[in-house]
């Protein structure tokens, strides 16, 4: 193998695969990116049996052939380097890398160890922008959670809705669960899938590198799904299991209602929640429309108590409610508006949070039960 | 006790004091910060039993006294709250919050139990602004750890020159010493003592909280030193012992003069100290005037090896010396020029490092002996 690049797109291509490797003590390899050239471009590929990332960087191929060496030395080592061209070259038993005024050899392990990465049999195709996706992602992965009794809520349901143009985004640990609706650009058929939230989190780790404007294509096989970025491929296994069917507990008969400020009910949140029992984060709410008077508090025999009113709008039934103050929180920074609308039934059920101009994003919170 | 004042003046000083605090589990009032009123302020204080932290605030006092509360709580608290007028009671075992629309109350202990911070008898004053003894702290501090077999370098050496007006700050951990000169305000008569680490780190942390020019005022005592930073005291014992003489191992017959750029030379030695024997750390200069090249290299088993060329103006004689690349890096890291001289005798004698036109830094390096 031997071929010459710019040190900028070796750079780039190693941000996109080697951050999914990490030290692995079993099967060492995985600590290793495999380089491989084909017609005019060099393939930089990483995997952890789960996941498999690859990605295509322009170069002079001199000679083609496979190696992989250690992810974090070569990635660390290259984004050190001056942007010229690198002349890189598999030596007996390393890397050579060239430049004006360097050259360094890392040792490596040759291809054939490597574990292969399956090719995805195509079966149905959508596609999306990136910065609707990546949008999608970053408000419901903060839900998830990897659960091994439940792993069909250890990822998000991708629910594509092709009539109404959406892909719906779900994710929950059980304690409070995200619904993001995101525009879908094309696709062909509904679809439901769970893809796994170590998936999911490269996934959108990549979509972040990516500042243009793009096209992600996603491909779905019966067990596996492929995100094409541009030059990129990200595979993975798909989660098997039914999610559950969270539509039935939204709350609709609702009792309750309050509007108010984001920052002053996160300030509030925090702050009182400073005073909860630890390990639990009880904060009580107590709501009274008719003295217009919404007060949160908490108390821990070991640290004190704390009560604050929060200014809101209240209308509906008197009602109580106590909230782990983290899960609240979590529900209220990813709501972008000014303006938060907290809907409950009662004490017993999910109350349900959401912005008050932004329809396509709820977050259900369950109550602490007294 | 009973008083009135600022969210934002007692935030500001419960972030001069707070910090000092950590949790203490054999001693847990020491996790504690101590509130006390005298005319028209509120005093907070702190200490660890070798350091301790006073600063006042200005506030209304109706009924004087004094009570101790969890630091960690109390700062995290008052941070959180807008910024509007509090009225602060003790309680019979609380220390009660109030504002417009919140109260609180956290959980103390009474100050009896809570340890005295010595008053300095005054001796010997000096005076500095808070930018050049900043500027000092912030150059030394890196060089300067915890010895226990050698407790005179656990700390920085202050000599106080009063006909240059100068104040000499040195550090060393016996690997790497700095010199730093600043410039002093006031002074009667020539002094060196040892100050402590933590000490000084705390300092360093409280003058990076004040923005506006300040005199901070020193006060020394045999065993004590007690620094005045506007309405906050810092009062700290002092390290018995003789600093080492350090100016003997000040190269003075230079061999071989390298001058470089200190942003080439700072990616060189990372790139090249990625390939390094770990925990050795070693890198290899080879400096040869007659071919004007130098060479910086390192060679490890495990990794592989790594060779770089480095432009720089060179003169005197060929000489090879090895660093720990980590501890050049420090070095060159607190040099504020773009250009760096690296001064070398051989590679058995310290070689010294200075920015090109700032004489009042030095960093001493000693090689590694192969």
């Amino acid at each position: 193998m031997n071929f010459e690049c710019l040190q900028e797109n070796l750079n780039k291509g190693l941000l996109i695969v080697g951050h999914l490797v990490g030290r692995n003590i079993t099967l060492p390899i995985l600590s290793n990116i495999l380089l491989r050239t084909k017609e005019g471009v060099l393939e930089l590929i990483s995997t952890n049996l789960e996941i498999g990332i690859k990605t295509k960087i322009r170069g002079k191929v001199e000679k083609k052939g496979s190696y992989t060496v250690p992810a974090q030395l070569l990635v660390n080592y290259i984004n050190l380097l001056p942007n010229e061209i690198l002349k890189i070259e598999k030596t007996e038993s390393a890397l050579q890398i060239k430049g004006k005024k360097y050259e360094t050899k890392i040792k490596g392990t040759e291809t054939e160890e490597f574990p292969l990465i399956p090719e995805i049999k195509e079966e149905e195709k959508f596609q999306i922008k990136n910065e609707n996706l990546k949008e999608g992602l970053k408000k419901v992965l903060p839900s998830v959670k990897e659960n091994e009794i439940r792993p069909e809520i250890s990822g998000v349901l991708f629910d594509f809705q092709i009539k109404e143009k959406e892909l719906i985004l779900v994710g929950t640990d059980s304690y409070r669960l995200t619904e993001k609706k995101v525009i879908l650009k094309e696709g062909k058929k509904d679809k439901k899938i769970i893809v796994p939230l170590k998936t999911l989190q490269e996934l959108l780790r990549i979509l972040e590198l990516e500042q243009e404007e793009r096209i992600i294509e996603i491909n779905i096989s019966e067990s596996q799904i492929l995100f094409k970025i541009n030059e990129t491929e990200l595979i993975s296994r798909l989660i098997n299991g039914q999610y559950p069917d969270y539509k039935k507990i939204i709350p609709q008969e609702i009792k309750t209602k309050v509007i108010t400020s984001r920052d002053d009910f996160v300030k509030i949140v925090k702050s009182v929640g400073l005073f909860s029992q630890t390990e639990i984060n009880d904060i009580y709410l107590k709501i009274n429309p008719q003295e217009n008077k919404l007060v949160i508090s908490s108390i821990s025999d070991k640290k004190g108590e704390s009560t604050s009113q929060l200014e809101a709008d209240l209308s509906g039934e008197e009602n109580d409610i106590v909230f782990n103050w983290r899960y609240l929180l979590d529900g209220l920074n990813n709501i972008d508006s000014s303006e938060v609308v907290l809907e409950v039934i009662n004490k017993d059920n999910p109350a349900l949070l959401k912005s008050l101009d932004d329809k396509s994003y709820l977050y259900l919170i369950m109550p602490i039960k007294e």
